[in-house]
């Protein structure tokens, strides 16, 4: 029997709260190998600043973990720093390695050294000081992987909203909702919950774009020329999408008890709900690629770099739901 | 002493499910008095096909009730119907039927006969297929009472939201935030907060346009532009204005504790959460107007008439809340 393949973590920022949630999260015992893509030294050193009694385990090319790490112990593909990290000091001299962290979890997951990545925050604006034009892991890994479109989907327990559009200003998000997007986004959303959440008939819930999905078109006419005919055209192929719904009757339990996944048009329509009922323990999951990617919901929150006054939840949720893609996707 | 002041309750429109729930309360003892402004005649019917036994007390002009009514009883205000009601019909000739009972309530408002309206769905179409242009009870009770500028707000115990913009199709939105509207609107959101909810120095979190509020100007400008100088200049006066936020991030403890109302720049920002949240307990409440008037916040669930299988909590919170603004507003 072949050994089981580990899942590599980056901890991001290393000046951010990502190296703590590792070290944190490495007190107990994981299900399945995990391999952290960091600075050894780095991880020595904020483990301290934590007062935390780590073992921090080398692990690499040619020596991959066979099991599991044992509760106090993380095996660390140790990564190089650029300059030394001081916790919540953001040195653009570390934009580099923050971005060979990343490349090394991306490419052992296409060459099927890892069964998935989780990635711990990053922060944008040091990396672009960096010298390096870097716009999100999400992008970064959408042109690692040679990806032309991507979904980003957010979950937390008994709730996953995907997106239309995204990071766009509200006055250009109606012009963005097309049919060959709708169309796109529906397809990745609806093949991910087949093969990466092990959903054999999904049912998606769609939102309107206006208030009360444009009531008739009283309310704006995207729904009527745009998002009605994209799903009639869908359905006739058998994928079971209920909608346009209006957005603010859609989260109640009469629909989404019957639900795998909501698509909503933008962020702020779709977002709100899910962070509120998953507060602290939400989950970011980049949908399309064609390796598994998890990541924690929230910023580097520098400010509590090296206090311990941290809440793991939502990289705990993070690591779960790797763990469940990988399983559905291998039966 | 005074007698204490009556409370109007609109049925609406009575083909739906607005007169079930004015009998199905009436099982209960109510801690004011309460009157039902509608055909005593229809809810008589509507009583009989429910298998409730209520008795119908009559009350009007001369003879308002001195006492809430005993439990099993309802007081009603006679309103001659335009046609016989069968339940889940809707027939146009009750049109102005249904406008005659908010005139009476509303006017009984302005009047000082009430303390205050509480109104049952409505059926905007059959009102103006009746040859009434009609486009909801809250443009109606403005221009009743000649209020140029009225504010939608949601509430459920624990949370409330008001909204910027309400019913216009999403490629609209933008344009509509000026700084003349949000002032307006946060004016009257906060006024109302005081002097209808007895909050001496209201809280209010406003939520940007823009995802991640703009983050900076990297997604979208009218934080910059009309956001920030608008709070910043009604700070300058003493408000209590926090943003603009994250819309997706607002709604989370951490922010929702210290607060008393979200200021959301459209509908299906706030709304989505509230409804989720509040969920067949939430009401709608009419700001800026000279009366104080709250709703249920869902429709005339045409199907449900004369079934009893009705959730009745939306329209306790809506009495609720009538109650708790007519007591802070005497003090």
């Amino acid at each position: 029997m072949q050994a089981p393949k580990p899942f590599a973590l980056t901890p991001g920022e290393p000046a951010g709260i990502g190296p703590d949630l590792c070290l944190l999260l490495s007190r107990e015992v994981q299900p399945h190998p995990l391999v952290a893509i960091a600075s050894r030294q780095m991880l020595a050193e904020r483990a301290a600043l934590l007062g935390l009694d780590i073992q921090l385990l080398e692990t690499g090319p040619g020596q991959w973990p066979q099991a599991p790490a044992p509760a106090g112990a993380l095996y660390v593909w140790d990564t190089p720093l650029g300059a030394p990290v001081q916790a919540g000091q953001l040195d653009p001299a570390n934009a580099g390695y923050v971005l060979q962290t990343l490349t090394r979890a991306g490419q052992g997951c296409l060459d099927g050294t890892f069964a998935g990545m989780i990635t711990a925050p990053v922060h944008k604006g040091v990396i672009n000081e960096g010298g390096v034009a870097f716009s999100g892991h999400t992008e970064f890994l959408a042109e690692l992987t040679h990806t032309p479109q991507v979904v980003m989907m957010l979950a937390t327990r008994g709730l996953r909203v995907a997106l239309v559009t995204t990071h766009l200003p509200l006055r250009e998000v109606a012009d963005a909702i097309t049919p060959e997007r709708l169309e796109r986004v529906a397809r990745i959303l609806h093949a991910d919950l087949r093969d990466k959440f092990g959903l054999a008939e999904p049912r998606i819930l769609v939102c309107g774009l206006n208030p009360h999905a444009g009531e008739g078109g009283h309310l704006g006419h995207e729904e009527i020329d745009v998002i009605e005919p994209t799903l009639e055209r869908l359905r006739a192929e058998g994928m079971q999408l209920v909608g346009p719904l209006p957005a603010d009757t859609l989260f109640t339990p009469k629909h989404l008890e019957h639900c795998d996944a909501v698509l909503a048009m933008y962020h702020d329509q779709g977002l709100p709900v899910l962070k509120y009922k998953g507060f602290g323990a939400a989950v970011n999951v980049t949908l399309g690629l064609p390796i598994i990617r998890t990541s924690v919901d929230h910023g580097t929150a520098l400010d509590l770099a090296g206090t311990a006054r941290i809440d793991g939840g939502s990289l705990q949720v993070a690591l779960e739901t790797a763990y469940q893609m990988a399983a559905a996707g291998s039966q």
